[in-house]
């Protein structure tokens, strides 16, 4: 294992003290439970946004707290999901008396960790919501979940919900905004190699040199199918078709698309990746209106990438559009 | 071999495509030679400001094209120079009757193919300087270059230079602000893995599995040496050690930070890294005041990480937080 790290069992500890020292005048960060917290929070008068997952899929969460996006974000140690406290911990600073919406990725873990700490924000009277985001078509369950796993959608779910509570929407209003981003938006990926956790020290998974796992989990968790490698265009239309004809998106629709990299594979390959994509998008009829090219939900040093499309409506386009100040997403103030 | 890609030789022609495609309100791509330009250039009444390298490198520098900081950029196919048409190609377009500043980092070929184009360039009225810059500390001549390396520093001066120059500062003063840039910053990196070219479809140097190179270079370059794997604090050390004391750096300098993954190194062991330079510099009396975290001076897939001071006055700070809207850098616009 070749790693920046020092001992194993520090890695997220100096991860989030390296964060606050970073971005002191934009966050707060907390380290037991791990957690972090815009600067200013609570805000009042503003409904609150929290996330959470598993580490190790930076720059999610952290990286997308600040203003008009979350409030706070509770990410456990490497792939192993936040506790009911840290939740709990988390709706107290997102709470500005307006109510608070949880987002969580559909991992089991994950969603149990929303719903105790959710039930234990109610007790104290703070009033909260939680949707699940279960947008990656891969697999119907998976060996970390029932149901679809949650993957690029997220991202686009914690953007446009933070932008509507920032212009004074309510718990309802928000709550609903994020489900729609759940119906509308579907993701896959794909991997090229395996992660290596800290913890662990040697690939999650084998993959010989050459196959590739289509519908990978962020977890390094088995996908759709192992196949053998293919070129970039090819394997973008395997994961593009998936997604498409999923929803479907058809013809006239106008899409938000994600090319996201899990983190080992180089930004030159994913425009090549997004090259295809806007290809057989356009062939399809599918106006891609905005898009988002990068590092966004990795996996370590997971070489492949996964694509995400959300439909857009003209509400949504605009909160996306809302200025954004978070040290991963940045825009507009 | 694992790459999304399709024919090795296409690579940059579909990345270019593909930046194209995604941000065509941003940009304008060419691709024989190789450059993008703001879509609205030359932007008449203002200093142009060029850089360009080879490609491997992105963000660097396509992703730092636009208001506020690049007219035009290019970059030669991957870890291939420029070409002096080119660099005239970007100097035209980037001409609005204030003259050009080219902005290179210190690689033979790159300066040679600057020297030729700015020649060009003047040959049809279009006023130019150019600035080297050599920021990288670790060999004083190395297989690529005569003198210091650029690193770093660049991405720094680029944004700066490109501020002052909407700013309406004169040709004479942007170079001046470049030069002072490349004299108050310092840099080093290191490896923990080789990358692969796609040409190659090998790692293109040997690196043991407990070895790590001290100072290796964004091309997989020799660095200082090669030692055996350490703990990252231990690695920062000798890295910020090397940075700091060249300048010197000393107690009450107010410095921008880059704490830059190579490409193949997980944002988790970046923030590892950064909370340590933060300790560092804190002991030290410097004080950062302004930073950055990523993947921006990248060499492909290479796990590893750079360093990078600036040090800093009132009007370098101010230059650094001017709007920018780039598809790598974006705030405030």
């Amino acid at each position: 294992m070749k790693k920046l790290i020092n001992k194993v069992e520090n890695v997220v500890n100096e991860e989030m003290m390296g964060i606050g020292k970073a971005y002191p005048h934009l966050v707060k960060v907390n380290l037991d439970p791990y957690y972090v917290a815009r600067v200013d929070a609570p805000i009042m008068g503003k409904v609150g946004i929290v996330s959470g997952t598993g580490s190790g899929h930076e720059p999610v969460d952290y990286g997308f707290v600040g203003y008009g996006m979350l409030d706070a974000a509770c990410d456990g140690d490497i792939f192993t999901c936040q506790t009911p406290e840290a939740v709990l911990a988390c709706d107290r600073l997102a709470n500005g008396g307006m109510g608070v919406l949880n987002i969580a990725k559909n991992f089991s873990g994950d969603v149990m960790s929303f719903e105790v700490g959710g039930e234990l924000a109610s007790a104290e009277g703070i009033e909260n919501e939680l949707v699940v985001i279960a947008d990656d078509v891969a697999v119907e369950d998976s060996t970390w979940t029932q149901g679809r796993r949650g993957l690029g959608s997220a991202l686009f779910a914690e953007k446009v919900c933070g932008a509507a509570a920032d212009q004074g929407r309510n718990l309802q209003e928000c709550t609903a905004i994020c489900k729609q981003v759940n119906d509308w938006g579907r993701s896959m990926g794909m991997a090229l190699t395996s992660c290596t956790t800290p913890a662990k020290g040697s690939p999650t998974f084998d993959l010989p040199d050459d196959m590739m796992e289509i519908g990978v989990g962020v977890h390094g968790e088995p996908g759709r199918k192992r196949m053998p490698l293919k070129e970039a265009d090819e394997i973008v239309e395997i994961l593009a078709d998936a997604v498409i004809t999923d929803l479907p998106y058809k013809s006239g629709d106008e899409v938000w698309a994600l090319v996201n990299g899990l983190g080992g594979t180089p930004l030159v390959e994913l425009y090549v990746v997004y090259n295809k994509l806007a290809d057989i998008c356009s062939k399809l009829g599918i106006k891609i209106t905005r898009n988002l090219v990068g590092n966004y939900v990795t996996s370590l040093d997971m070489a492949g990438c996964s694509i995400t499309l959300v439909k857009l409506d003209y509400n949504l386009t605009k909160l996306w559009d809302y200025p954004v100040n978070t040290f991963a997403l940045r825009w507009g103030v």
